[in-house]
């Protein structure tokens, strides 16, 4: 028992892997054992990339996505068109943007969404920093991707409000029936956006 | 896209997260933009310890568990009972057997167990080792306690085989029916086994 309780290196290796998300006790204690029985090489890899990527990895300048350099490659890339931005919550949603292939953009990362309970306001989520770039007269469209939470609209909301005063077209990411959804599984709000967004057939 | 699949420090920082076991490509995304965004003194504090846990933690020269010192804190402890051994698979099980309060002998951990398809056999698990430990005649009982499992068994068997020459007392921890288990959810085979392995009441 004493053993156990005491601060020993592996103890405070469990303890510093529980700093990983949804890594609990058990899961950090299994992950421990892992790396020193059976990945010593992955460990030493993993131990190494990290602190090389908290010295090295920051916000781009103009996405606020991370990256190394002071701007992404995605936002110097001469390929895009620059006069449209797609507005995301995380890192994670702009790389599922980019798995579709059908946007040849630019983007803006909000890290995080607007969450009064955890202190998160327009401040917190980068919002002067997408005023600035809109303000520097090259975007034409802002497309708005949040999340369809309600703290994802409400981050939407916010963007719309202050985004108005431009002459921008300013949109939202359709809500609607999955691809290969069927009806008889969707939920009844899901069901009634897709009626309300109908769009005329094209023949 | 092409961002995406660039050797960039962030994806080499998820692809080194995927040491751990059961993390997949999702998983070690999410860990990375986690630590990133929210917890860089905890990636920073892993990192260390990472590092200082390979360079420093080493297998116990008497029970073979993880430890910092030659012979660890539980070899040495004078309160325990040094005439018994209890045979283990993985440290995880050790601390199991610690957490049950019930157990003041000694340990002997496998780091793993009997595995002909893994290419582990007797010599890979350390048995030699349990061996010479025994062979200086210290000890008076094994106490066996591999996983129920074919492998386990199989790793039980071995070590049953490896002491049969020594006159010592050796004893496989008891199946049965789980401490407030309910006989109508056991398994046949648990059930059948806790009937074989029936003990004499105690009045």
């Amino acid at each position: 028992m004493a053993e156990s309780k005491k601060t020993t290196l592996i103890n405070q290796l469990v303890e510093a892997l529980r700093c990983l998300p949804s890594v609990g006790p058990k899961s950090a204690q299994r992950m421990a054992f892992h790396l020193l029985q059976h990945d010593r090489t992955g460990a030493a890899k993993l131990s190494k990339v990290l602190a090389d990527s908290l010295e090295h990895i920051q916000h781009c300048e103009r996405c606020n996505n991370f990256t190394e350099a002071p701007v992404c490659d995605l936002c110097l890339s001469p390929s895009r068109d620059s006069a449209v931005v797609c507005v995301v919550e995380s890192p994670s949603d702009l790389l599922m943007m980019e798995h579709t292939l059908a946007y040849k953009g630019m983007y803006f990362v909000l890290m995080g969404k607007i969450s009064p309970l955890d202190g998160l306001g327009p401040q917190e989520i980068g919002l002067p920093r997408l005023l600035k770039r809109v303000e520097e007269g090259l975007i034409k469209e802002v497309i708005i991707a949040t999340n369809f939470t309600v703290e994802g609209e409400a981050t939407s909301h916010a963007i719309c409000e202050i985004l108005k005063p431009f002459n921008l077209k300013i949109s939202r990411i359709a809500r609607g029936v999955p691809v290969g959804g069927e009806l008889e599984y969707i939920d009844s709000g899901t069901l009634a956006q897709a009626l309300i967004e109908r769009r005329t057939a094209q023949f």
